[in-house]
């Protein structure tokens, strides 16, 4: 089974699975939820990145990310000014952005995306 | 970084998405959101056509679907009716329809579709 | 087009379509929706190793999980607490959780996920 590689596996769920040139890094979430909604993508923007580094490629490979925002009237516009800001220029992947409500009643937005594998390692 | 081509690209977002064989829609929504479920979902998906038309491939392609409606008590019908009729025969994705709140308060539905690239093309 | 494979395709939807080495598994509810959280989660997943059967694969080939739950302050407990005993050791996918209303009122959790196609197979 080496064709799947899982990063930090626990018996919940893998925080990063590369299969077939593709990256899946599930929903990431800010760990300190008393920040505002910049301050929590930016949180979870970080982490991201920390995980694609993990799978040896970064943001510029990202092909496909859903964000969900606890409060979408109050706190679209907050999450787009810190994404814009992240995003890769000419990179930016396909996006849905939804309302919904997290798995914590302080977490304001939660990110999962899916990448393309490393060009050199395939 | 050739083996990723992205159409429509700006700051935020990617329209569409091709990777290994892959096609990546991002979420889509009606332009004219005064119409009702019935109306926003035609203007959906053909939206989603002319997406696929520019990766190009077309609906018989779509591998999997996923779909948001505001208020599912009310439209889930309605949307399922438009998409029924629209839908190629023998050829349906999977689906994942759940109620959420959208990008604007008029906005009844949101898609995101998974396709397969061309054929031919690979 | 026999690239894509199909499996119980009606004119709405297919349960699982396969293609470049990924299977797909649309948003799987249980049938009894009398019974709570756990039975319900139970049941889902249940259908989900069903369906990978007939794809060809088992559960320990999930690479990704979408979790939608109807009332996730309530019942978020009790669907990991089902989940985490089906879950293959070693073996756990990337996954997202988020509340949402599904296809009817009776309906506590909802799962989609992504798969890893038979390595023998390919």
């Amino acid at each position: 089974m080496n064709d799947i590689k899982r990063i930090e596996t626990n018996q919940r769920m893998s925080r990063v699975v590369c299969y077939a040139g593709l990256v899946f890094v599930g929903g990431q979430v800010a760990n300190d939820r008393s920040e505002n909604i910049q301050g929590q993508t930016r949180q979870v923007l970080a982490k991201i990145d920390g995980w694609l580094a993990q799978a040896g490629i970064d943001k510029t490979r990202i092909l496909s990310a859903q964000i969900w925002v606890k409060d979408i009237e109050n706190d679209f516009a907050g999450m787009n000014e810190v994404w814009d800001a992240w995003a890769p220029e000419g990179a930016a992947p396909t996006r849905a952005t939804v309302q919904a409500l997290l798995g914590t009643p302080d977490t304001l937005v939660e990110i999962a995306i899916t990448a393309a594998g490393s060009p050199t390692a395939e």
